[in-house]
């Protein structure tokens, strides 16, 4: 091979070295045994599925998929997202019943990116679907439950911020008229830009009262006192029966304890096409992009059941990095052993690995520099030479 | 989407439902287990690599690639198997001070397949990579935690056949005289057509002296009896050399008391074409294929780097169809509550859960057919109306 290619990933594609590996090993496993504690259950789907099935489904651009052909000369998709996968085998294999349905993975997914330096194209997500539950209560606890689980790794900063795709959907059409100018509109609260939003507002051909709706809008963040200044300000009908899911929503997430960590924000758009009702995104202070998200959909009626559900998924290595700094404790032992009393050193090794300690057996002659090598453990023991007693002895 | 894709997955690929999942999991954290208490680290790769880099690494048939074209032209590959990126990270990263190295994964590794009902294309393996050790102790301990591994995993009834690279190929060239003659002999052995091979000797213009000892190859299949067979038949220093490599060999593993679950077979050729001294495929009498395999090799050299390794590759569904039926407990309780008692309802599951019960809290309006999801439970708790007494008075 050249060897300009030799040590070279493709774009945005990442090793996970032993260290990093650990860290991100136990976040992972402390947020599995939440959602399990929660009774969800863990489902695998294929890395690869069907564009015309998955890749059509999901709420990625297109431009951001990894395509290939099969030999049939179908369009392959490397999954970018786990929620129409599993739209997909609930449809398929596990609504039969037709009964509330917990489900749960940790999967990687892939999107594809376009320049050095950006965000990763392959990264892991940690995530849940509660799917077949019109309740509140389903939106309630998929929120206690992401909140929980982060408690749980260890994060102790962190805010849900959550929003409602109607509420804002029926409050612009029904000042702007026209799905078009509300998309206009939209597009400055995607991204964060209320200067523009305040400068497109006045420039637009509105009664000064409608203006005036519009800016207030803005004011719509906060705790319960949201819930009453929501209700001022629309006066569609389906706009406010958005409002009293969210102040039931209240009441559960208050009953599950966990008010203190989230919050409305009834400006919050999402970028992710398919949800139908509450959704949310997760920040901690540090991380400049949101940890984690989700919220109610209704994308399992494209695979021809008539459900809906509630999701949430975590980007992995952001929680990680929210986390910050912690230690992993090098407990790794070594036993360096010449051959005549190699048996006895597996017999002392197994001995400790079977009181779960960490212990590397080594044949001294096997390596090079042993100052370097014994540096790399926090205990070493050396059964050299015919001098041995058995370690049943000591 | 069109109905006839809209639950198709494609060429084999599979879904993982929760009971299969759970079972799964267990016996991966299970060998996981053993292999960290040996002290492997476990390391990540990224999906995809370069065609050039590690496609081309790679032991496994072009034909058997899945790739795509990134933005640039260049061709990547879903990863094949594990060795190849792991020669690729050790060369590149953790090398730089000459020591032995031991890594470890658990990672889905991707196959095409040409036709429907074959093997899967999609496929989770957990290894180790032994690298930089060149010592005999270096072989017998990765066959050794093979073979401990599997036993932790629960796995009795197993069998790890050894054979080495350069004794057949010693024997064969030495009496055949031309690789290409040689190859045509393997390719009996590699399809485990003994018929075969016996009458393509029989065809072949070589003394009869030659002839019976290709016949007597055959038998070098057993225990530490193997070894003077094999040291009478081989004429050749190479050979010799192998097969005093295969008596240490025999004395590490019964250092390690593993020799029950091992024997030689110097018949065995493997499909993986970088494999240079031992190398060793495992079977479990019920299954067809090998549940796993691995050997010696000199891969980190075509990344730069003079360093020889001994690794395994475990095929987890394999090791699953090999362990056959084991029960996965239903533990899994409910809560069902209404409105009024969900704060109690949450309470007391927290409480369980505490105690590493899990528990679903399921809001009794969310349920269609009470009946038959309660079925679902090993036990069932209703909170229901307003006659809650709180459960820290129970």
């Amino acid at each position: 091979m050249s060897r300009l290619f030799m040590f070279e990933k493709p774009l945005g594609m990442r090793d996970t070295l032993p260290e990093l590996f650990e860290k991100k090993h136990r976040v992972q496993s402390l947020l599995a045994e939440t959602i399990k504690l929660w009774g969800y259950q863990f489902i695998e789907t294929p890395t690869l599925e069907y564009y015309e099935t998955v890749g059509a489904a999901s709420a990625i651009p297109d431009r951001q998929l990894f395509k290939l052909l099969d030999k049939d000369g179908y369009t392959l998709v490397l999954r970018p997202e786990m929620t129409a996968p599993i739209a997909r085998v609930a449809a398929s294999k596990l609504l039969q019943d037709d009964l509330p349905l917990r489900l749960a993975y940790t999967a990687n997914v892939y999107r594809a990116q376009r320049r050095e330096g950006g965000r990763p194209a392959e990264f892991e997500q940690i995530g849940v679907e509660f799917i077949n539950d019109e309740t509140v209560s389903c939106d309630g606890e998929v929120i206690s439950l992401l909140v929980s689980s982060l408690k749980q790794a260890g994060l102790d900063k962190f805010q849900v911020s959550i929003g409602h795709t109607s509420f804002t959907e029926e409050l612009f059409l029904q000042i702007l008229g026209t799905e078009e100018r509300a998309d206009s509109l939209r597009r400055f609260l995607f991204e964060k830009n209320y200067v523009g939003y305040r400068e497109h507002i006045q420039a637009l051909s509105l009664s000064s009262i409608d203006k005036q709706r519009l800016l207030q809008f803005l004011e719509l963040r906060g705790g319960a006192e949201v819930i009453g200044m929501a209700l001022d300000l629309i006066e569609n009908e389906q706009g406010k029966q958005a409002i009293l899911q969210l102040k039931e929503l209240w009441d559960v997430l208050s009953d599950y304890g966990v008010q203190d960590q989230v919050r409305f924000d009834l400006t919050l758009v999402s970028h992710m096409s398919y949800y139908s009702g509450v959704f949310f995104e997760a920040y901690a202070g540090n991380v400049g992009f949101p940890i984690g998200n989700g919220g109610r959909y209704s994308l399992i009626e494209k695979f021809g059941k008539k459900a809906s559900a509630t999701g949430f998924a975590l980007q992995l290595d952001r929680v990680l990095e929210a986390l910050g700094e912690f230690e992993t404790q090098n407990d790794l032992q070594c036993i360096f052993f010449s051959q005549e009393r190699r048996k006895e050193g597996f017999l002392l090794a197994q001995k400790m690995q079977e009181q779960g300690e960490r212990v590397v057996l080594q044949d001294i002659s096997g390596v090079k520099n042993l100052d370097a090598f014994s540096k790399k453990f926090s205990n070493t023991i050396y059964l050299i030479g015919k001098a041995g007693k058995e370690p049943a002895d000591e």
